[in-house]
C-alpha cells in the first residue's frame, strides 16, 4: 500500500478508533468569517498564518507548513510536512505541498491569482528572521500585524472549543479525585506532580500546555508546599515554586511535602489542544487554620468574581472589586502575591493558549463577552510559610456562566501515615 | 524578614539542599571571552540578549529580564522578575531592575556610558514586535543578526556543562531500567510514557525539554508502539508518532501495546537545562526477528558513526558513510523513514537545545572539534509495522568521544502477562 493510502485509510482509522476529533468544516467557515470581519475592519487583504495555534485554529491541523486567507475565496493551506496527515486532519479544500518557502509566490499567485496589496503576518511572535525573509520573497506588499485581529477571534469561544474545554476540565476532575489516593506522607513535591500528570495522561491530557510567549514556558507540575508556595518566580502570576534548578526555578521541586501545610496543586490540562486550568488545595493531615482561612476567603472572592461574570461586565471593574474584598478579609498585603510583588490580575482567557484574552485585570477595561472563557484564580500568599488558591475554568453565557472544571472545591485531605 | 534577606538566606539554602548548582563566575567569565571574539569578527560592539537559554547560559538566571553584553566592560543584567533571586542565581556583578522597557537607554547609558553603535539581536527567535521596539528605543544603533554567534558559541561544551549533561544522563539510565518494572501488557502508549516520565522527574528530570524553534514542541513521552511506529509527522525526524489529537499529534498515543511488537522510547532528560537525548527498544515478550534484525542494524550504524568521531571528522561525511552502510544493510528505503520521506540527519547538536549545532546530516560539511555533543540516532522504520533505534548522547573529546548515556543497549524485553 502506498503511502497516501495508508495515511487515509488505517492511520485514520486507528487515530479516530482512539478518540481523535477532527475540526468540522462548518466551525472553520464561521471562524473564517468572524477573521475576515477583524481584516476588513483593519484593511488586511490576506494573512499569512505561521505560529501553530492560529494555523491550527484556522486549518484543523497542527502538520508543518503555512496558511494563506485572503479575505475572499478559498485559504490554502501549504504543507511542508506531513502533507497526507494534513490532508486528513484539515477540512480546508486546497491543500499543496510547500517544498521550500521560495515557492510561497507562487502558490499564492495560483491559488489567489495575483499577489495581495496588504499581507497582514503575526508580528507579536513570528521571528525577525522569518520577517525578512517574506518581505523578500513579498517585496512590493505591504506587510501589517494582524496578531490583533487572530487574538480578537479567538476569545469568543465556539460550542465546539466549549465541549472540547469541558472535555478538559473532566479530565481534571478525574486527576484531583486520583490525587487523593496518590499523595502520601514523605512525597516531594516532583514524585505528587509527576504523579498526577502520568494520571492525567492516561485519562487523555496530551501533555503539553501553552502559551503565547517567546520566553514564557507553560508546564503542568505545578505543585507548591509549605514554604515554595510563597516563592515567586519569573512570571506574573502570585507564586512561581521553587522548580529544579535556575534552568527551570518554577513549579513542584524535590522538597519533601510535610504534614499540616497547604500544598497547592495549579494543574492545567489539554484536550486536542484546548486547555482548563484549575487549582486546588490538598493537605496531609489537616491544614493549619490560618490557611483554612485564607482558602475560604479565595472562595469567597471567587465566588465574587462569578456573580460579577455576565456578558457587558467590565473586566477591570470585577479585578477592582476583589481588590477591595481582600482588604475587607483581611488578607490586603497576601492577595495574588507577596507584599510588592502582588499581580494584578484575577483572570486570564483561556483556549488554545493560557493567555488569550480576556485579562480581569488592572488596566483591562473591555466588556465581557457571551462566549469568552477564562481562568479566575484568587490566590493568597504567605511568605516563607504557604500560599493558598482555588482556580476555576469558567465560560461567559448569555445570561452569566458556566463552570468548565466540575472539580470538588474542598481540601483534598489526605491521612497521615501510620 | 524582608523579602531581600529571606531569598538570600533560607531561599538560597533551600535551593542548595535540594541540589541547585549555580553557575561559576569563572563558567559566565569563560562563555563571554569566547562569545565576545565572535562579536569583534562580526563587528558587533553590543549584545542585548532576550531568548531565555542564551539569557541563561550567559547569565546563569532564567528569571525574566534582558542582558546588555558589551565588546568590552561588564554584562549588564536587567530583571523584570523576580530581581532577588536572580541576584542570588546570577555571579554576573551588575544585577539592576527592569521596571519597564521603556528604560532599556538610561540604564544601558549608564553601565555603558554611551550607545554601542552595532546591537546585536537574536533575529532567529525575537519576535518581530519585539525588534520594532527595540529601534524605537535605540534609533540610531544599527542592528545586526547574532544568532550564528550565540550559536557557535554555545556548540563547544565545557567541562561544567558535560558534568551536567552526564547527570542527565544517568538520570536517563534509571529511568530505562525502571521502565522494565513499569512496563505491563495492557498498558497504552501514554500511560507507560507518564510513567516513566513520573520516574524521571523523581530521580531529578525537569520535566521541560526544550528546542529553539517558534513551532516546534519538544517532548519527553516518546513512546511509540508497532504501526504507531511508522508514521510521520509535523517535524523533520524518521517517525512522529500518533499522539492524542491533531493538535498534538506526536509521540505516545492512546494505543494498547502489545505483545511482541517493537516499542520505541525516545526519552530526554533535562537537567540544570542541560538535556541528554536516548532511545531503546523494549518489548513484551521477545520482539519479531525482523525488528531484531534491524535494531542489529542500528548498533552497527551507531558504532560505525562512533569510530569516525573525533576532532576534524567532517559532519557530513559521517551521515553519508551511515548512508552506504544501511543500503549495504538491506535497510536503504526505511533508513531514518518511511520511503519517501526520509530525513537526512543522522546526529543533532544537543545542550540547552535538542537543535544545537553539530548536525551530521546530509549539507553539512564541517568538522567534529573538541567539547561539541550531540544525539547519535540510527532509526529504520517499517510503515504500517514499526520502527526499531538506538540513541545515545556523546561528546567529542580529544581523541574521540564519551558517551554520555550509560544506558544497557540490550532491548529491555518484559514478560507476557499470565
Amino acid at each position: 500500500m502506498n503511502h497516501e493510502d495508508w495515511v487515509r485509510g488505517e492511520l485514520r482509522e486507528l487515530s479516530i478508533s482512539l478518540g481523535f476529533r477532527y475540526t468540522p468544516p462548518e466551525e472553520i467557515e464561521s471562524r473564517l468569517t468572524r477573521l475576515r470581519i477583524g481584516m476588513k475592519k483593519k484593511e488586511i487583504e490576506a494573512l499569512l498564518v505561521v505560529q501553530k495555534m492560529n494555523f491550527y485554529y484556522l486549518s484543523g491541523t497542527t502538520q508543518d507548513g503555512l496558511l494563506f486567507v485572503p479575505i475572499e475565496g478559498k485559504p490554502l493551506l501549504m504543507i511542508k510536512r506531513e502533507l497526507e496527515r494534513a490532508k486528513v486532519e484539515s477540512p480546508l479544500e486546497d491543500v499543496v505541498v510547500l517544498s521550500s518557502t521560495r515557492d510561497l509566490p507562487s502558490l499564492i499567485n495560483n491559488q489567489y491569482g495575483r499577489f495581495p496589496q496588504t499581507l497582514g503576518l503575526e508580528m507579536d511572535i513570528i521571528p525577525v528572521r522569518d520577517y525578512f525573509r517574506f518581505q523578500e520573497l513579498f517585496p512590493n506588499i505591504k506587510t501589517m500585524d494582524a496578531s490583533s485581529i487572530l487574538r480578537d477571534t479567538r476569545k469568543i469561544k465556539s460550542p465546539f472549543e466549549i465541549e472540547l474545554m469541558k472535555v478538559a476540565g473532566e479530565i481534571a476532575r478525574k486527576v484531583y479525585e486520583k490525587g487523593k489516593e496518590i499523595l502520601k506522607e514523605g512525597m516531594t513535591e516532583i514524585e505528587f506532580g509527576g504523579l498526577l500528570e502520568a494520571a492525567a495522561k492516561r485519562y487523555g491530557h496530551e501533555g503539553l500546555l501553552r502559551v503565547r510567549s517567546l520566553n514564557y514556558e507553560a508546564y503542568t507540575w505545578h505543585v507548591l508546599s509549605g514554604p515554595c508556595g510563597g516563592i515567586v518566580s519569573q512570571s506574573d502570576s502570585p507564586m512561581g515554586g521553587l522548580g529544579l534548578s535556575p534552568a527551570f526555578p518554577v513549579g513542584a521541586s524535590l522538597r519533601m511535602m510535610k504534614a499540616h501545610e497547604p500544598i497547592l496543586v495549579d494543574f492545567g490540562i489539554s484536550y486536542h489542544g484546548y486547555q482548563s486550568d484549575e487549582t486546588r488545595m490538598f493537605s496531609i493531615g489537616r491544614m493549619k487554620q490560618k490557611f483554612i482561612n485564607a482558602y475560604n476567603a479565595c472562595l469567597e472572592i471567587h465566588d465574587t468574581v462569578l456573580e460579577e461574570v455576565r456578558p457587558g461586565a467590565d473586566c477591570e471593574a470585577i479585578f477592582i472589586k476583589t481588590l477591595r474584598l481582600s482588604e475587607k478579609l483581611g488578607y490586603k498585603d497576601s492577595y495574588l502575591g507577596p507584599s510588592g510583588l502582588q499581580t494584578r490580575v484575577i483572570a486570564h482567557g483561556i483556549g488554545l493558549e493560557l493567555n488569550e484574552l480576556p485579562f480581569l485585570a488592572q488596566g483591562q477595561s473591555y466588556p465581557l463577552e457571551g462566549g469568552m472563557a477564562f481562568a479566575v484564580e484568587p490566590k493568597i500568599v504567605f511568605p516563607g510559610e504557604g500560599s493558598v488558591g482555588l482556580e476555576n475554568t469558567v465560560v461567559v453565557t448569555q445570561n452569566g456562566y458556566e463552570i468548565l472544571t466540575p472539580i470538588d472545591q474542598s481540601i483534598f485531605q489526605v491521612s497521615r501515615k501510620q
